[in-house]
């Protein structure tokens, strides 16, 4: 909570407008953010990865600050532009794309690609093709498969191919006259180990070997996100992870450092932002002794808080009883729907007096909210949110 | 698939509009389904559960039909009115209500509320106080736990009470000078056993003849949605679950019926719409001989297909090429978000020949399918619909 959330939140109320769940950012926390990062990687350049929260105002800020932009979609390519970013700092970070929107990225103007299999570099060399651009201008990066061992919200399988496959990928890539620039990994988000990024780097080195091998000389390295934000427990600093990011590196390559970047999202902005909720009900389904209590909030799974799917993402609730006796309850949101229930399977401890009407605190609520909440689930309207 | 739509996606496609999943919905299939309810179950009042498809269209049909509504929250209270039925044919069915949501949920006309504890029940008893209404008009009903079993989307213990304490419950309604009106339950949604009502029916019988015995006359028993929709696999016919449902009616109370009423909403609209969706990726993660294609759309989770959530529902996916040899395949939606994966566990069988470009078909996706798309997750639109 920074002061100037709190100040907001007792304006808005005293205004009479503190109708509905509402999520507040502060702008200071991800000049903060930025900032923190910029001095623990000095040497690597920032992607602010966009799909975390692309409020314009967000986007302003980084795009000032000097950051670059990691994009999921064309539509977020343009917000990026938007947001006085040029192409040259914008990254289409997603493997999964659309010929025709790959082609509309590149009349955009970006020139830097993810692939994880051979079929999405022929895409990508068919875009530029199409698009009478030099394919050797085009830079690709594989991006290959990590654990994610030690983080709180691991990947799957989805992205990535193995290592022994991203070499013949980059090579095909080469083939096509498009510049194989490098390999890019995901250590998993919200990534508690700060050594996570080791075997993965040694991987990527071994792919650096094998293509020089083949005569491609790769120069670039993607070490992805899963800097984490504080949620209910403590979590290393950004310098942390920066320190042990560059012993990593420096064991892997030696003196012949790659360019490295880092597209922190729920890093950047995740700590910066606060949702404030109101208790619709609290009851209990029966009378017997040890029943527990349900707590329903005007917020839920379906409304912003779709990270507490499998109760993934445990966030930490302040409420104006925080004095009082603590005792668990299971949180639900506020749809007819019976899978809106955020935490059962560990029941979260709040105050025993906690009643109808008082307000909750969602604190670490920056990113991955917003844009999550369904459109109009149940009638109830998606996540409003301030920039301050 | 109908004939109407299989022109609507021909002729829009030939337009050259074709960009981006959408969902078409056959309104003919709705009016069908309707007259199916009404004919099975005929001594009962249905319902619809707008949540499920809150489309202008549908409400109009089915209030022009006759149906009544079940809603979630005050605006969706504002679209039936808005289709055209009357307030008297409007139930506020969510249990978790804040109480100024019940306020102007009076003042638009509803008096037919559901509760599953005796806080709700103050709030609507206040709230009725306050707009100036007489509480002897406001229907209240109360919502009992139903164990689930046979359900493909099980409910959990989110809404409800155990049968002993809807007694109290609605004692409590019954002292504040409201309507106590009977009770309700849900069996599940997506229920493919037709006898499930029967438990629930006993519990409600004996809540009947509790509440008759402290000097309370319940009349009407609401027995929920859970009707299905064919998705993979065969489902019984609305028919059989009419009779199933009148053979518990009169075993639990005799030549006593209560009144009932039936809240579809999947059953009135899920076989009504299809998706069309594109190809976007088809990889693999390796070169291993056994290695599992994965299959990339451009629709998943956050798109549309919620419901995919612990890969409970499972979609009929039609293609061109489904004369072709199949083989089992990942599918996966379209966004940077590794979560975003529809069928791993139990991988789905596409045929070996689908492309990437390739169009298919999502079949019974007319339900809880839009509203749930997320606002802008990825910079990817909320699913279109389009109602014919």
């Amino acid at each position: 909570m920074t002061d100037r959330i709190r100040d907001f939140l007792r304006a808005r109320r005293d205004m009479g407008q503190d109708e509905g769940p509402v999520m507040v950012l502060d702008l200071d926390v991800v000049r903060d953010n930025f900032t923190a990062f910029a001095r623990a990687l000095p040497d690597t350049r920032v992607f602010y990865a966009v799909k975390a929260n692309p409020a314009p105002e967000v986007l302003r800020l980084l795009a000032e600050m000097g950051s670059c932009f990691d994009t999921a979609s064309v539509v977020e390519v343009e917000m990026a532009l938007a947001s006085g970013a040029t192409a040259d700092r914008i990254s289409f970070g997603n493997t999964i794309k659309k010929e025709r929107c790959i082609g509309r990225a590149l009349k955009l103007g970006v020139r830097l690609f993810a692939v994880d299999c051979e079929a999405e570099v022929e895409k990508i060399s068919r875009a530029a093709d199409a698009a009478g651009i030099e394919a050797g201008e085009v830079q690709v990066f594989c991006r290959i498969l990590c654990d994610g061992a030690g983080a709180e919200w691991p990947l799957s399988r989805k992205f990535g191919c193995v290592p022994e496959m991203a070499v013949d990928v980059l090579e095909h890539a080469c083939r096509q006259g498009l510049h194989a620039y490098g390999v890019s990994f995901h250590v998993g988000s919200q990534q508690g180990n700060i050594e996570a990024w080791d075997g993965a780097l040694a991987s990527a080195s071994t792919i650096f070997r094998e293509c020089a091998d083949r005569g491609i000389a790769l120069s670039m390295v993607n070490l992805g996100g899963g800097f984490p934000t504080k949620y209910l427990k403590a979590v290393p600093g950004v310098e942390s992870y920066g320190d042990a990011i560059f012993r990593a590196l420096t064991k892997h390559f030696g003196n012949q450092l790659p360019e490295t970047i880092i597209e922190p999202g729920r890093g950047m902005v995740g700590n910066a932002g606060m949702i404030e909720a109101e208790v619709i009900l609290v009851s209990k389904k029966s009378d017997a002794e040890d029943e527990i209590r349900w707590v329903y909030l005007d917020i839920g799974k379906f409304g912003g808080l779709a990270e507490t799917m499998d109760e993934s993402i445990r966030y930490a609730i302040r409420t104006e009883h925080d004095e009082d006796r603590m005792s668990p309850c299971v949180l639900a949101g506020p749809t007819c729907d019976s899978a809106d229930v955020l935490y059962e399977k560990v029941p979260y401890p709040l105050p025993v007096s906690l009643s109808i009407g008082d307000k909750v605190l969602i604190e670490g609520a920056g990113a991955y909210t917003t844009t999550y909440a369904a459109v109009a689930f149940n009638g109830f309207p998606p996540l409003q949110q301030y920039v301050i």
